[in-house]
């Protein structure tokens, strides 16, 4: 139940802004290197949330839509084998006033153990405090070749399932057969799809989103293609029209 | 005492289902995916418990069955000496409606001191609040080369009885003799065969059964060579017959 | 808030000395190994804070200026990828009389996570006290070629804002436009230059503090540039004339 | 005071068995791998002590002899430095009726200090709750070539008193001499010789043993070289009057 | 203030005797291996206080002196970066009596980070309970080539005044003007020569000990070169006449 509160219809729609930590300020440009203004985007495009680490949590956000508070994290300029602890306490996201936790793990990773048992824990005290847990579940480490291959998205949505998240975060495969049966292999954990790096046109992303939706999942965690866009608030618009009231891309970009 | 729950003229038959945290959702299909219709299985197979993670058990437990709560687990993506560490509290378990806590070790591991230790505490644990502990004991790591050798499942075994298993699931060592003295090493814990994958022909898979209560073991966790099976039913059925009323394997299959 | 009492006029010039521990008395001279000395320099030269670690405030800190206290360290002795563990807790840093901890996060370390948690309980801990959390942010590992590239800078920056810290201290770029992006990427955590080894002259080193102060920073940690000049109190009133009072290089050193 | 109950006329003879986890059932035979037989063995045999792992005293233990209950143990399926975590508490053991608790510390191991450190943290708590703290002292890892060397058996013998060990199990050096200063290095601290494999002759066995005494030890701790003897009870008689009544080998071994 | 209990004129001469863990036996020979022949020397000696283990403490230690408890240490068995955690709580220390509790740093280990954290946390601990906390710090490690290099011993001092160490033990630089430095660098923390190996003649070493009293250290702490002499009673007024009463080694050796 705890997911319902960043649902519309059973849909939605999830504005990411970890990109700060996780790739540093290459990211981000001139304007949405403020988080306030992305904190404004996340209300003025009606999301249905906002993902921050802590630190932005604590001074940007205005309680205008739900928050998901991320409690881990790492930069990219560590190399080997991932590994990501938690860095808030989930007691403390929830006197921010977060909805939900986010907690990445690599599964694949020399250290998996390490999350597995830290988000065993984070889930339990997410739920007694009434909030979601959720999982952002990337497949990494020297063992994975190919993090979007079709078994290894399943494999991913499924162990979020598995180990009691409320919703999971993957990529997509690339075509809706594959990913429906990942949508399936998660169960009753809701599916968002990791927006990723800025696509090459909007079609191919809306496309992408589009094909998402198609395989059953609920939504998707939006960064760099929204705010990376030269109109973020069209942009918001039109995810909207296609997530939130399911239409079609050709529908969905006519505003 | 706390594994009579699971037990029915003192033998039992358990259906696992954490295939698809430990092997991914490649061991499932379009039907068996669903946890609910292995909820469904284990109550109208008259299964004597299911085993399921966290994530699955707060979703889809019904109280059909006694539960068994798989407390730790790993992907199968993750090479190297294998380690899992414990992902749910013994007692989010117990909240869940859990009988029983399982847990796998991989003795020879070059960490299996980290799970000896988990395991002493998860089991004191479980004994406190009337469950039962139930070690999944699996020989692995660069030192072991064949982890059916009846020495070496012998040893499983008795290392369950040693860290106060009240069960032990241990694999077939492939002929009865050597399997009845991997049983005697085990003391007083309970004996269950790990069904493993799927076996060439069903005559295949119940002659192994047979020679596993033959042997003296209280019965086994059978997962993929049933749900796997063209008529999981059927299978269940019959694995009644042979284990519960204790038949022999043209008995069984007479149904 | 809780950075108000280390600031004037919304800058701020702290006097770090914890080159003891970091790389050894080679640092130090037989005037300012005394940290007597260096207490009544932060005094006499009105800094807004000064920088200890716990066994030289609790020995030398008089309250004549606020404290921070750094609450991790390690010395230059140690090869391999950093680290430096907690070694005061934030309670006794309190009971000292600190307004402030300090911690050292080494981005791009093999061990980035542990001190990503370390840091991550001690804000929470400093907050909860009323004391500023300021995180010293360097670059460092196998993976860090250039700790002061642009680029690497304001990820340091950032990473500091994302984990909640009130200030980051980071080293210069070398040029304002670029480190203009690391303070707009810092957000309202507030930036503290670095203020590393002596400079070869003095103009050189007040030349880097004015274009930290024309990028936006609040203002420097200071400690070689200061005790290792011939007159560190002259420099120090030199430093309040170009930091404080806001002046160019030119008028500053009118004194 | 601790070690009296395990002690006659200030010497003992304690029957170990936590071999089934140390080396697997192969060092057992049908009748012996029954830890009953084992305890029934005990109280017949008038053994000063049983050493049982958890598993074994929780199921087995009749309270007819005192019990050392062994809070650590490792499979030798694991290669590399040796480490052995605890796996039951202190707690558990005085429950279960322990007088004692055992501990093996692998001495020279590159995890030396993790077992230093939790034998530290047992040896507190078994006081604390009036029961013994025995330590299994084992010269392992790359640095120990010879484990038997008499340096190398004093320094294990050491390592027990200054830990706070009441008594120590190390191996024999082979002569009375070099024994007698092992003795002598644990000074308060009782010496129980490890009976290890069983020796090629009963009078071999008991030249060893009678050397032990003569070196001032308090008597041994004996397993394979009584269970596997063909006559265990004529085996325990023999070592009451070697030990206990403190006659010679040929006295004793007339029965 | 804690140290003053430890001090006489400003002085002070511990009588270290953790040497049996810390090189074994081979330091010791058969009147000096009994630990009551040491308390009695510490008593009849006069010392300023004796180093003992905790097992040696419980056992040995009479009250007679103060007593320094040493609450970690390791073998010299154990090859590569070194570590020694703790093994004694600081509680029991100061139940068993102790005015002080030793803990050893491996500066320039790779381990240096656990260290620091175990010694912030002693420290604090011992503080509370009115005990001194002193740092026995070794440089050591694959990065230091010499040990008693004088920038290196120096930085040994720092870092025990930085980490809130009463008094740091560390080793002669081998002339008085390169140890003054380090006596400088310490601070208001006390510095204790550590005593080493038994020096090749008794005035060799007694020249050491003055020149690190005349470079302003408060004593030493000294095992083999007391208790290895062939008359310890004489060596202990000998060094009473050097260290406490301030004499030169000429006048101090007239007895």
């Amino acid at each position: 139940m705890s997911m319902e509160v960043f649902l519309e219809n059973g849909r939605g729609i999830l504005l990411a802004y970890d990109q700060g930590l996780e790739h540093g300020p290459t990211d981000l440009n001139e304007r949405n290197v403020d988080p306030a203004s992305i904190m404004g985007l996340a209300v003025s495009g009606r999301f249905n949330g906002v993902v921050f680490q802590k630190g932005l949590a604590e001074r940007y956000y205005d309680g205008g839509v739900p928050l998901i508070l991320k409690v881990n994290g790492k930069t990219n300029l560590v190399k080997g084998e991932p590994l990501a602890r938690q860095n808030c306490s989930v007691k403390r996201a929830h006197e921010i006033g977060a909805k939900g936790v986010g907690y990445t793990i690599y599964v694949g990773s020399a250290h998996e153990s390490i999350m597995f048992e830290e988000f065993g824990r984070i889930q339990e005290e997410a739920h007694k405090l009434g909030m979601a847990a959720i999982a952002w579940i990337y497949p990494r480490g020297e063992a994975i070749k190919n993090d979007t291959a079709p078994e290894i998205v399943a494999y991913a949505a499924r162990t979020g399932l598995e180990l009691g998240a409320d919703a999971v975060k993957i990529k997509y495969t690339g075509d809706v057969q594959s990913f429906r049966w990942a949508v399936k292999s998660a169960g009753k954990a809701r599916v968002f799809m990791s927006g990723g790096p800025k696509a090459p046109s909007e079609v191919d992303f809306l496309t992408q989103v589009r094909g998402v939706l198609d395989a059953g999942a609920a939504g998707l965690a939006v960064g760099r293609n929204v705010w990376q866009n030269s109109d973020p608030s069209r942009m918001a618009r039109v995810l909207r029209r296609l997530v939130i009231e399911d239409r079609s891309v050709e529908e969905a970009v006519k505003i």
